[in-house]
């Protein structure tokens, strides 16, 4: 191979790229941005080799503990359990959550072979028990997976004696009743406030 | 910033890909994909420093001469002009030219303050002045800028007494014509054959 169709090869490799806006990106780069290589080359080697993840909360992280888990101003009676760091990322910038997060790193698809141990449910369990956390919300996506795994640790939290939510459902914001689907009208309808 | 601030705007640099897209990407390495990091990295390095311009042609190469540049095989009566190195690999993927090529990195853009020094066209008249050349095919793009660059090609060959031709324009494979745009169609129906 080349080192131009290693180079598209390598950018195939990234979600949402295909062969066309592969060899787009490469012949970009090589024409019109060739001082983006070196740097975009140095980001990927520096963030494979530093970031890893909170020893508390499991998000990525280039020191042990996350800045949101060591930071001693949040509240400490709330935690938030989320899928991805995407997700946390998500819902740190709408800065209307100001306690600690767990995240999952995944959901549960039996079917896929991810049962609990590959979630971290023991150790969200343990984080769940500690002294002060009073809520946990259950933060996971709205599908299918996602409603299994909020599931399955509201029954292990509710066993364990602490009280868990889940997020509202309900019509986003910004669209017509017309177009939402009946799913959520329904949801919406029977969460009334 | 972090390093996966930095990752995230060092991808943003790809074109078509917003923060968005540059997020999910990050994400996905970081969670799913670490062993494509380093493999990224290290072809952007290389593509960078071993891909340059073809001595002869100007398209990409990792040698002073290009492959199709160096091989005596094709034939030396027909020279096609394209725009871009992207250009030149989508007609050898057709498999219908066996001519050599000559790419201008660019097009004429006056107002951009591209002219006929940016896009290589003194080379291009040596060029086509060589022994052998026959016919010079201007395979620039159909748009306003492409076909200028067309025409001052083509003026300047015909002074120089080079025989120029062009794509040829008309409806595409697999359109049905209603949908086809006017000028095309008028297009296909003075060219008709």
């Amino acid at each position: 191979m080349t080192a131009l169709e290693t180079l598209i090869e390598a950018l195939k490799r990234l979600p949402g790229v295909g062969q066309k806006s592969a060899q787009r990106m490469a012949y970009h780069l090589l024409q019109h941005d060739r001082a983006a290589m070196p740097r975009l080359a140095e980001a990927l080697m520096a963030a494979g080799e530093h970031i890893r993840h909170c020893e508390r909360c499991h998000t990525f992280s280039e020191t042990p503990i996350c800045a949101v888990c060591a930071d001693p101003e949040r509240d400490a009676r709330l935690l938030c359990v989320v899928e991805t760091p995407a997700d946390q990322a998500a819902l740190e910038r709408t800065g209307s959550y100001r306690g600690y997060y767990f995240v999952l790193l995944g959901r549960l698809s039996p079917l896929d072979g991810i049962g609990t141990g590959r979630i971290g449910a023991a150790e969200l369990l343990a984080r769940a028990a500690e002294d002060g956390v009073e809520e946990v919300i259950l933060a996971t996506s709205f599908t299918a997976e996602g409603e299994a795994t909020a599931h399955v640790l509201a029954e292990a939290l509710r066993v364990r004696g602490v009280k868990s939510t889940r997020l509202a459902r309900g019509v986003p914001v910004g669209s017509e009743l017309e177009y939402v689907d009946l799913g959520t009208i329904a949801h919406a309808l029977s969460d009334r406030r």
